[in-house]
């Protein structure tokens, strides 16, 4: 087998133990040496489920290993900033989950960092590695149906998260629409203006968080088309995940997927069931392929597939959002700074 | 058989020459016992063809007839607003195709003449027929999937038109949106703000008439809801025409209805056929439907089923989406008078 | 408009009287000039619906009148076969509903008076006249997805028939797999061995007409393909119509029309309605479009689609099928006299 | 974590390589502790890919390891049978890859020796793991759509296989139909009778193996419900697999799973991509979750999901069908011995 790369993780919660169980099981590619999470207890149960051997409470003692090449940083959204420039600065290669910050200014400091030390950067947009995604955005940079015209996204939760979560996540658009602003550029190129209208409809309880529950986010492309991302926080028939890129010589687009094929007819007509559950069952295979991807450029030397451009560019498009449904006018991507 | 009316059609061309075949053979609550229209030879074309007695050039002729008792005008756009005002105080009832009229004084003169004589009048809205999107309007209205929340309209025709037509059509949201901004009302209730953003993407020779090809309007609706309104010019797999009235416990869709269920798999993959070339295909029932129930509600003396405010309000929504293109903000509904 | 053909219908009843309308209204290449029944008041009623003129109880009035072409005959099977003698005899071109006779002597007697007196003769096989049956057809005719392999026929009824239907109907096989046999010719050519197996299991009552209510017929043809007609008298979700041909290169596959396309999502999961009720609805427009074909090759001396060969082999696959069901046994074609 | 089974794979083959990284990556509950092939090599390759320990020639060299509960059987089909003696008189679990044997003797022989010992026996009937089957066989066991009336089930692979394997493979319904049989019985219960026929349409060369590539099988169960199996060697949109349960009071169908849900709209028409191509792709999680099952059932010392009277009812329906074949007759299960 081709050489392995010494990976380990930072932060052992809920997006890193899925990223902790990948490597250890379904990347190949990766030779996971290290977990470190600030609650010792939590990082030690995993890694004797997984047999990793080593198991740290402060990531400064991964920074000083030269037999680690890569770390995964999936710690809360408020430490992503200054743990990359630790990292850059120790030179190992980078894989960051998103958020990169939800301060442009951090988020700018961190990729500072990144760039005066040369590592590589990868940011946790793991809707790209889906295969029906990836499929509509190769029949449309084909060329073969002709230039975008109209993106339609619709993301929707089948939940609302609790008060709590939505006072510190940063808001619908920071939260949510993050990853669809990020599906909207790698399906329709760069974002030149957004006007966003939202309410409160079903989650009334997020009103003290001063959030919204419903949105609806027209953009407007560089290069002529334009789009429109529909969020909610609650379908109650499940995860609601759907992308079509209307094009001037056709459309491609990408329906939900389902747990099962099954059609039961009676008496009522034809019913299906409910979509799976959540982003966790529904993106399972992106967020192994992600993660197999970033081994594979770190290990070829090649240049990631999501980079630090792309993660600044959603949550600026998160704040001219915010920006727009507080002033109820369309904002321009550039007055935001 | 219970008793027929009488009715008769102003305007044999495109859409009348459909309506009068309807009466003709589709509709036997219908007794339809003359035609009328400025081009005699086209109107006594379709007599023969049909077997109607009486033809005339002149519309005033059939205002005198007291066997009359309801009129169909489906003559060019810029006529409806005196002929309405003529065969209202003829006291006949009115079938009117959409839109009543571009400018809104018109469309006030002819509604106020309406009113004043005590006649019925109904507005050529016929996709308010169709089976689907009736379907959504009952599962909505029952209140078992819960408040509307996000409504997205898909309407997109199979080819551009002329630029000749385009410069006498009002421009794509009063010639097209119209509809869509109908079935918005129909399907989640009076709109008080729009916001509109448009390009031409598709064919170039619209920019000669000042029109756009593709556009995405965003509504806010009276109760909260907001919706979306994606319309092109070109989608060359078909008339395609969807709607999702996405709700707080559940959602409703009515997808693309087919010439054919035909599946063809082979190398390459699964395949089916392209949609219904276009309106009179796809709508074939509708016209038919319309018509139906605006005669029974003559016959019956009930209220019709789409009326005066409804064809008022859907050319007010048109100048007010024209009105946000072109500056760019959201437009208030009220600010249109 | 090109010349009319006079034609008028024997037996007004439930098929009778559906033909009889489309004639008057859907079909304008047809002049409906008379209708008969030996109920006159039946016939009267849907010619003063129509404004027909004639109306005559004995079908022998009609055979001297040198105006009528065509003849449609659609009364009760068991007279069917002396009737066409007679029509054939008075040199009318004829369209009979099937079965041309449940008695295998009463289609060869009838058969042979058609072809001596040299009249065009089509059977009332409506569903080659459906959209997508015929474009299965097509696909399959062009040998773009090679020889046919095997062929699926899935025909539900929504429910049972009553005893007394069942005892004077021929049984399933020749009262509601006749269809089935006629698309499988349609679909995959000549027939050559038919194994049959049936069960009563959802209409006991069945039981006391000697008939069953669910069977699978399992078919052989001349080149070489295979096939199975799934037939049953309740499909409780509608009536199921499908039709799959699996070839070398690939597979055409007809699917079950709708009335709407409506699809709800709640807590439970995703919800259709259950298919259109009976054949009425489902082939309304079969039966229109057979009958027109049939009148356009009468206008223009052109042969009909569906002949006296098609009418004959159906009849003879059913005695085939319930001769299997009988002896539990393949059994040839050819043993059938 | 609860206790973890002691399990080591004998055949590191194409099925065998399979189990094993999934006992090593993917099954939690199961620790790997050695692998046996005879080509010394294979089993040493995969070892190292998965740091696996211990790895031997000769399967006896395990069965006196006491510290190995579980052994999994993917050699050779001719080597089923006496591996699986020997494996039940040492006491160890066996989970056996299907067919246990092509030779009903052999298969009676090792179910012998497995009651004797009193070891568990699992079949490797993967597809009856499979979440849409599982699904459709929960809903018509739950009884709430009624009595089963007709089995529906198509199989058909992408591309013929070799007449090498063919010569070997005990012919279509051994190795291929006794799939679908063991699903017929999984969904609807013991059969009683079949009748196969079957031809070489699509792959000349299996004539030189005197096997066919194209087969249809009708059963009788002995509930009273009837079935068809629709097999084929080529079918060139992929590898398609779908099962419907028609049922008095509805019906419950799985259709095919796909790669991707993308469909492309274009001049042509609607596009989606072939099926998955093949049982590696479309089955991988029932190889993952059949295991897993039973580890869990040797860990919980629970009876296993599928047991050698499973896998033996369906090697007596493959010879049945071949008899139904070469006979020409309908053919009763019991007549094979």
């Amino acid at each position: 087998m081709t050489k392995q790369v010494n990976i380990a993780v930072i932060g052992t919660g809920r997006m890193g133990s899925v990223h902790t169980r990948n490597l250890a099981r379904a990347i190949p590619e990766a030779n996971l040496v290290a977990v470190c999470d600030i609650r010792l207890d939590v990082a030690q149960a995993i890694a004797d489920e997984l047999g990793v051997k080593r198991v740290v409470r402060d990531y400064h003692e991964l920074l000083t290993d030269q037999s680690i090449e890569a770390i995964l940083i999936a710690t809360n959204t408020d430490t992503h900033a200054f743990i990359v420039k630790d990292v850059a600065a120790a030179g190992k290669q980078i894989f960051c989950e998103k958020p990169i910050a939800l301060d442009l200014a951090d988020v700018d400091g961190a990729l500072a960092a990144v760039e005066k030390h040369g590592v590589k950067f990868q940011v946790g947009f793991n809707r790209r590695f889906d295969k029906s995604f990836r499929r509509v955005h190769e029949i449309v940079a084909s060329g073969e149906i002709g230039r975008p015209c109209i993106l339609h996204i619709i993301a929707r939760d089948p939940e609302p998260p609790s008060v709590e979560y939505a006072r510190t996540s940063g808001g619908m658009f920071l939260d949510m629409t993050i990853h669809d602003f990020d599906m909207a550029r790698y399906q329709g190129g760069e974002i030149e203006q957004v006007y966003a209208i939202g309410n409160v409809l079903v989650a009334p309880q997020l009103k003290q968080a001063d959030d919204v529950d419903t949105t609806l986010v027209t953009l407007k492309f560089a290069n002529g088309a334009m789009g429109v991302i529909d969020n909610s926080r609650q379908a109650v028939f499940g995860y609601d995940q759907r992308v079509e890129v209307f094009c001037a010589n056709g459309t491609a687009a990408a329906n939900n997927e389902t747990d099962n094929t099954v059609i039961k007819g009676n008496q009522e007509g034809y019913h299906s069931d409910r979509l799976p559950y959540f982003f966790m069952n529904r993106y399972a295979s992106c967020y192994v392929e992600e993660v197999r991807q970033f081994v594979e450029c770190v290990r070829d030397n090649k240049p990631v597939p999501v980079g630090g451009k792309d993660g600044r560019a959603a949550v600026v498009l998160g704040y001219a959002a915010l920006k727009s449904l507080r002033e109820n006018r369309p904002v321009k991507v550039s007055e935001i700074k």
